[in-house]
């Protein structure tokens, strides 16, 4: 059938089972159940040790077809996920689901064990354009992957929808009896927060560390009483690999209008004063309009009440400048936010469900005044597509996107009008991550346009000279330089479901051919 | 029946219910299910603020037989419990189950509720001597009250044993949206560790503050995710009555003895050495080890790995003198220890789960070296009695003696042979908290008597000039002085339930007359 946004979804996909359909961003947000969780008691005197990954794997009795988790905070340097994942190849094992936070090139080897059938199902809210992502959209994977936000993950599973038999910590810091933390050893990635839920709702947990300290470790993000078994091993990645990609403001004239544009949008529309709260991503542009909004801060004598998501140390700078009183982290960008979330107390932790879970009464993007996004595509509805690239290949997930925008009082698209040669705006865009509902604004370095069910905003900016225009004029402006390009051919068969943060399907990938 | 350490328990208990009996402390440490919690979700723009009490039941829709919970950190100066069911009583609401933390003089009123059928159950980890406790023995609750500890409760709480309706926290610092925090405001009271089984178990939170912050509430020991409302009253209690009871090391010979002979013991068995951890209570003699113990970390330059449980500026002294590296925190005792949670990073909270908890992976009792307990009466099984008294009233519940007690490796019960001209030791404890099986050892000022289970104990103290005797000389010794007393003699209705850490039924406590 064809869903509320005119997406055409099946009501059962093979290896992924019934659908629930999407039926607009608020309308699943009613009391719910968080399902019951197995839990082990570990006697006075037992131990959680393990010499080996291979000895850990025994204990848990990992078998094919379970489900087994990981978590994305050192990014492209994690090397644990391959570790775990080459001992389980190993023994034979086969038809495992792995449940990852986020997925980066380092994660290779999946592919063959995709083709060998060791691996049948990915979940992820985050993956890097890649060989993974790559082999997903060629159609690689037995069942289609699940595509979740960050906020929908913790969401599927303290409801149950995903199940996961085992979680693996990569633990930068642990003591032998598993309390963990983020901040210590050579692999310091800061805050665990996206694998908070997998700590409380697996059947086991194991925390894999290469720095074991005495009892008890301090501080600690992770504590004993949520973790089964501890493996000591020689390397658990490399903390260089957190920054992973653009990470520096970006220098093309392009993006530093948008970042200008946005932030007098901003000004004008009232959202820049005392108690406001801000999150922008890592990229190069949003990046820009962080400082941007700095210089208005600064000169308008701002405090905000604090800045949240994704933190790099351009943020933190903005903390210590006493611009924001605190930071609510879900992920470390940089070492320089490592240091910080150690150092500082403003510099908080939040899990992935505090972050953006919508059955909890109240995530904090609940919260968020201001939530700047980027895109891939944009379409006249202004569904945003943050996960097929203009090749029709998935070369990113949600994260938070889709729950900021859903949180913000006021979420801003900003993306330069063309990509590669390709128009941004379409009249629909490949896959939709975010629905038009949820986004509010739209920046370009052409113009900006305004959601028209935002007529608040429209009143506020009438006597301004801002280039407002209206996303149909973006889509020609677009089109006109790029020309309209053919569309996409796809084959038939779905190679990944993008659940919407309640866990209704909004949309499907097919595969690329 | 007869349970296995010869208690003569119903299988059914009126107002109870089935009966599973005690068999052994470490009989029922096998995997278990933590049941399901329901969450509400609460809308981006939605609010959490009630003006009044009043308003915030309507919302709860608290009525006849539910389960509302309390916790004891402003301990005889918490105003909320009362101010709660105040409002709760003027509804003619009746037959509430009152499941507190802790009960203090302080909750008085309660009694009148009981009399009136408002209050037909209460469950408690710690009740102090006064008015309740009186009254609870006196038959004048409905149904028995049931006595956990520290670990135990927790453990009700996650299995589903004991479903929360409502829990009101008691808190020193919110914002709007239910951030937490104990260590801000007028009632600072430090860590709200025995709270976090409801917080995260119960049907609806209710955040009720007397300092409302900016948001956000930080730091933050309860988040946003976890708390449906937020009321701001006038007071919620105050901080001094924190402190109550004996509180400093005693000045008197005998006390003073023990201490010094329980020090000894601990030094010439090899407890007192680098890395070991240690806890002891908050009552003048167990106060006393601890200066003894300081006394000989530092002749030895010995640093320890942890100091738990309920903490005192004693406590916090010998961590800033750097005798242990970390303190582990259920409950502060005084505004030193307030103070030290809120700016040392070393001084930890730990949750009642993570504290005493036995169906976790392991609780932080498991981990304990040495732990100081004391005792009302103990026997020659070497069980312990803390809950009644030598009129048979109830003065007192586990807290966290029996957790501690079956989770350390050297648990020590420190008495004077004689109370109020009574024998301590018995033949038959007139309520068993602790079982004897986890109980190592007896210190009094006329001699130690070691379990003889404990065979490597009594052989490490072979050499030593410590006066080691049996249990049974200490009875005789404890009688000479004395007397043998009448037996106590109670009425038929079983007035409290006493369960094990683990939900099995150790012990009831009998109506006075």
């Amino acid at each position: 059938m064809k869903n509320v946004i005119g997406r055409e979804i099946p009501d059962n996909i093979e290896g992924f089972g019934k659908v629930r359909h999407y039926e607009g961003a608020y309308a699943n947000l009613t009391d719910r159940v968080k399902v019951s969780v197995k839990t082990r008691s570990v006697k006075p005197g037992d131990s959680k040790l393990c010499e080996t990954i291979d000895e850990v794997l025994d204990k848990l009795e990992v078998k094919d077809g379970m489900t087994l988790s990981f978590h994305h905070h050192l990014r492209n340097g994690d090397y644990v996920l391959n570790m775990v994942m080459a001992a389980v190849a190993k023994r034979g094992i086969k038809d495992i689901h792995v449940a990852a936070t986020g997925i980066f090139p380092i994660h290779e080897p999946l592919v063959e064990y995709m083709k060998e059938g060791i691996v049948t199902g990915i979940s992820v809210n985050y993956i890097s354009p890649g060989p993974v992502a790559t082999a997903i959209s060629k159609g690689l994977l037995k069942n289609p992957a699940v595509m979740r936000s960050h906020g929908g993950r913790p969401r599927s599973i303290e409801s149950g929808d995903m199940h996961i038999d085992v979680a693996f910590i990569a633990a930068p810091t642990a003591d032998w009896y598993g309390n963990v933390n983020g901040v210590q050893g050579n692999a310091a990635c800061g805050t665990l927060s996206y694998f908070m839920p997998d700590i409380e709702y697996a059947d086991q947990v194991v925390a894999i560390t290469d720095n074991m300290v005495p009892y008890p470790a301090c501080p600690i993000d992770i504590t004993q009483d949520h973790v089964d078994y501890v493996v000591k091993v020689d390397c658990i990645g490399d903390s260089k690999g957190i920054t992973t990609g653009t990470m520096n403001i970006t220098k093309d004239p392009v993006g530093l209008r948008i970042a200008k544009l946005t932030a007098l949008f901003m000004d004008a529309t009232g959202y820049i004063e005392n108690e406001f709260s801000f999150q922008t991503g890592a990229g190069g542009t949003s990046l820009a309009v962080a400082a941007e909004v700095r210089k208005i801060m600064k000169e308008k004598n701002v405090v905000g009440s604090f800045a949240a998501g994704g933190v790099t140390g351009y943020i933190v700078d903005m903390l210590n400048d006493g611009l924001f009183r605190n930071i609510w982290d879900v992920q470390c960008f940089d070492l320089k936010a490592v240091a910080s979330y150690r150092d500082n107390p403003k510099h908080m932790s939040m899990s992935g469900s505090l972050y953006g879970n919508p059955h909890v009464p109240g995530p904090i993007v609940n919260n968020l005044d201001v939530m700047i996004l980027g895109a891939t595509e944009i379409d006249t509805d202004f569904n945003v597509n943050v996960i097929t690239g203009s090749d029709g290949i998935i070369m990113g997930a949600s994260g938070g996107h889709e729950d900021t925008a859903a949180g913000s009082k006021l979420a801003i698209v900003v993306s330069s009008l063309t990509k590669g040669r390709l128009p941004v705006v379409k009249d629909a865009v490949t896959t939709v991550t975010t629905p038009g509902e949820t986004v509010d604004v739209f920046v370009t370095e052409r113009g900006i346009a305004i959601n028209p069910r935002r007529v608040d905003l429209i009143e506020k900016i009438k006597d301004t000279d801002l280039p407002i225009v209206t996303i149909e004029e973006l889509k020609e402006m677009s089109e006109r330089l790029t020309g309209t390009p053919e569309p996409m051919q796809f084959g038939e068969k779905i190679v990944a479901v993008v659940e919407y943060r309640d866990g209704t399907v909004i949309d499907v990938v097919k595969q690329v051919i």
